[in-house]
């Protein structure tokens, strides 16, 4: 396909609002342009991508037995009041009226549509297993989109939902769509992790998500040296390394003790001389869900920690038993509850639940905040000081904690997550009456999973993975065409037949061909040939052209192979393969 | 493919509200689930012919140079304020505010989107000519969805925009979307007429439509019995047929006359022996076109037609220069204008703009209302009684009209609109800024074009066209699959045998199948086999296996054909190439 008929523009300049590799190169492409914050319009290289992976998508899900429907992207308010996620979803859930006055809101994800699609087709166990699923538009009102197409408004997504008779057959389907999502992302050739994960409000209890590795990536994964162990820090067990001894210490007198501008953990540490581990700070939560406008009441919570760790929410969230993880107080809102500023809090004669992670319960005679602005607590003890609500695990486990299973430690690294599978169990079958009626002719609820792939996002995750200080390097399975012929004199008509040769005969050995023939210098088009990121480059000049040589170029290393015209296609063909 | 694959679900009934019969079969088939009016699931093999449509769609749009992009669907109100259409295209735009309280609206169509996307690439006329294309998820928030997939809300659209360095250019691309467009049409294997059309409000001053014939359309067209001129009945240029002729009376003193409870054409028509085509009857409308929401004046008009002819509000319209066709006043308002109530209105003395249609022209000594209520006028005689603003043609055209070409008369057709081909000038690139610099350096603005094509409402579209009273009679080019089996004894494992061999071999030959394998009653399967509506069904059932005979039915006549089971492959491909 000629370079006109593409509509390429490419630019030197990355847009400001662009911090990323990935959503840099897409723009500098021309493979991406912004409409509105979060909003853009894909360029037909782009969609070339997109579309070579809905299709391995497709391939993979057909394979097993999935059936692909189109659900709309705009619902009734009345389909999302069934389940309660109408108020649940919060904010991100672009709500509107039509000009009847009928609300309605942009599918952002679609349990509910898909339920009301076969709850009056499934009458009977007969009917089950069933896997629903589409590939559309979803909407999502980010208050800060960013990154491109990681955090973005409009998106395109894979959503499939399984149905089946009992919560054996459940976890079966589950198992079969974790094995496609493996093969999915295994063809497209991307390293990646799959760790266990947070189901948020999607609600349900098994899941997991598929990560591709890259620095930028906004999720922290914590994976065992020497176990399959994987799992996002936000579930990650913490388990301190052996080194981390419970205190022995005897309980000593409770001491207040002034300590004016010593507000934080590392202030006190530096002053104090004593290390952070073993210092403990107190967090203020509020565990309002906040679903009925009119209850403005905070509910506040406090979490104790040891200094040098992180509270984690998705934790907090789970251990309480909330739909979506805990805001923090204000500091005016803390020194309401506590009558102190932040810096200056603590357990001791708080009137407030409090919950105690695992870490601080091996600490023993240790420092608090005193709930008076400039003083803090010494040999501070819990069952004598205060009483812990609860103790748990609310930390943020970390690269060298002990791996849970028990053998080996974790090791950090950072991802983009593409992929998501989760076990649903009866949430939206019970609420919204889907039910069949089992062997004995009982009405039972569906058992459910759903599962989601991420299809631009994935896109640009390949990007962020794969590419170099020149551009993009497009993993084979998605590059938009897998040749970029650059015709360096297109005014000299015997090489122009040259490159039409060429270009027809990788054509019809079954290669995309994309033939740069503008009247450019050849500076300008190996740039945007690096820049684009087909996988194989090849340059046909004049100089060449006499000599009797091509250069075949490979992206990825920028090795160069010069070839006879005639041997080009083969040449192609095995640089292809190896990729 | 397996039918529980598919998840199909039948059923004998149609839904109260479908009307016509593809949305009753398109139901009845499970290929279409309402969520909300006008707001469908398309089911899996709704899916598959709606994708086929596109494929072929992308085929033709490709091979004429079109590059295929995907725009957004959400766009910010900025965007169509450039253009003054976030106001001109009134209340089927869907508008609403993010959660930041920006306004947005759901896309009903992409001008000012790809003059977007293109404005700030196209920098000089070596970059011309371009034709930007999508196939995408639109919205119209229709008050009254009906019809199913005709007229709906959420439906899938192909759009195209060319762009083009002057006007001969831009026609050139016109002549070629219009070819690309025969093609596309003729390939589908519909009966079609293209036909002359009205702008409406996206602009422009050529423009073809592509009507699908069917008794149900919403569309009436007017085709010369032996010319080649076809058009919409909104522009259809209205001759009288020769038999029509100009009165030659002399004017006859005006007279008023009571008429009591004639308030009708017919009423008058009858009481006073008089043909309706020879009384005149005085319509009035507001051409206040209401952008200014603060102006609440009526800007009323008088239209004057022979009694027995329809007013042509395009028409009108393009005669008075508005963006929309005008409104009719209620009786109310016509009191207010006139002083009487409808019925007894006509145009003497009259202190508004009065628009006559030509017809009425040809009229001497003629009745009208009197404006007073109860009274008519007679003997009255335009330029004497009063003065037409303008004469123009103002009335529908009708069947037996004589043909505008000049050549034969008008034969009336019903048409659903498919795809429709606008030459748009300058309108949008003025507006917009989107420039380009001619060979003379100097900036001009591009000549666009639009083109569109209903791909979901062709589909059902080509059901109203195609059915019989027992189901749906697919096009092959758009069947979602070519052979549907019906494997009758599915506990005969012989039987089953040879099923999944006629299933393999006529994959094997490129064609698609779907394999009842339920454990229902021939009878069930054969009236789901018709209703469903692919070309050609193939009954396996157990007596015909002894015999080595399996019966292949076309859909369309019910031809039924004995072979034996190596034949099938053979002939059923030799049936599918004769459709």
């Amino acid at each position: 396909m000629k370079w006109s008929q593409c509509h390429i523009y490419t630019s030197k300049e990355a847009p400001a609002d662009a911090e990323i590799a990935s959503h840099k190169l897409l723009v500098r492409g021309g493979y991406l342009k912004k409409l509105a914050p979060g909003i853009y319009t894909y360029s037909h290289l782009l969609l070339r991508s997109i579309r070579k992976f809905e299709a391995l998508i497709r391939d993979e899900l057909n394979r097993c037995g999935c059936t692909e429907v189109l659900m709309p992207v705009v619902h009734p308010s009345s389909l999302w009041e069934e389940t309660g996620r109408w108020t649940e979803m919060g904010a991100g859930l672009l709500k509107f009226q039509n000009r009847n006055q009928h609300w309605f809101c942009l599918a952002a994800t679609h349990e509910e549509a898909v339920t009301d699609y076969i709850r009056h087709d499934i009458k009977s166990y007969r009917d089950l297993p069933r896997n629903i699923y589409q590939i559309q538009t979803k909407y999502r009102d980010e208050i800060r989109p960013r990154f491109g197409l990681m955090r973005c408004r409009e998106f395109i997504m894979k959503d499939a939902y399984s149905f089946d008779a009992n919560q054996a057959d459940a976890l079966k389907s589950y198992e079969q769509m974790y094995a496609a999502y493996k093969a999915i992302f295994s063809r497209l050739g991307l390293e990646f992790r799959i760790v266990q994960a947070d189901a948020g409000n999607i609600g349900g209890s098994q899941t997991h998500e598929f990560q591709v590795l890259a620095e930028a990536g906004e999720d922290s994964l914590l994976v065992s040296t020497s176990s399959d162990f994987a799992a996002n820090i936000e579930v990650a067990p913490a388990i301190d390394p052996e080194s981390v001894k419970e205190s022995t210490e005897v309980f000593l007198p409770i001491e207040k003790f002034p300590t004016p501008n010593l507000k934080t953990i590392a202030q006190l540490s530096e002053a104090l001389q004593i290390k952070k581990s073993e210092l403990v700070k107190t967090l203020f939560y509020s565990t309002n869900e906040g679903f009925d406008p009119k209850d403005k009441s905070l509910k506040p919570i406090a979490i104790l920690l040891r200094g040098e760790d992180d509270a984690n929410p998705v934790k907090i969230k789970n251990v309480l038993g909330l739909v979506n993880p805990p805001l923090m107080l204000t500091d005016e809102e803390v020194k309401e509850v506590t009558g102190a500023w932040p810096g200056s809090c603590g357990p001791v004669e708080l009137k407030i639940p409090i919950y105690m992670d695992t870490g601080v319960s091996k600490l023993k005679n240790f420092i608090v905040g005193a709930n008076e602005d400039g003083f803090h607590l010494k040999n501070v003890n819990e069952s004598r000081d205060f009483k812990a609500t609860q103790i748990a695990d609310l930390r943020m486990a970390k690269e060298g904690d002990l791996c849970p299973s028990g053998q080996g430690v974790l090791k950090a690294y950072r991802g983009i997550e593409v992929g998501h599978v989760f076990y649903l169990g009866t949430k939206y079958s019970k609420k919204m009456q889907a039910t069949f009626l089992d062997k004995n002719g009982k009405a039972q609820p569906l058992e459910m999973g759903c599962y989601g792939i991420g299809v631009t996002r994935t896109v640009q995750a390949a990007i962020e993975q794969s590419h170099d200080v020149d551009g993009i390097v497009w993993p084979k399975s998605i590059a938009p065409f897998h040749v970029h012929i650059c015709a360096l004199d297109v005014k000299n008509e015997k090489l122009m037949a040259l490159v039409r040769q060429v270009e027809y005969e990788l054509e019809a050995s079954g290669l995309e061909v994309l033939v740069d023939d503008r009247d450019e210098r050849p500076g300008v088009k190996f740039k945007d040939a690096d820049l684009l990121g087909m996988p194989i480059r090849i340059s046909i000049g004049a100089r060449g052209l006499e000599a009797g040589e091509v250069e075949v170029v490979e992206r990825k290393n920028k090795v160069v192979h010069k070839v006879a015209p005639q041997e080009v296609v083969a040449k192609v063909q095995s640089l292809i393969k190896e990729l």
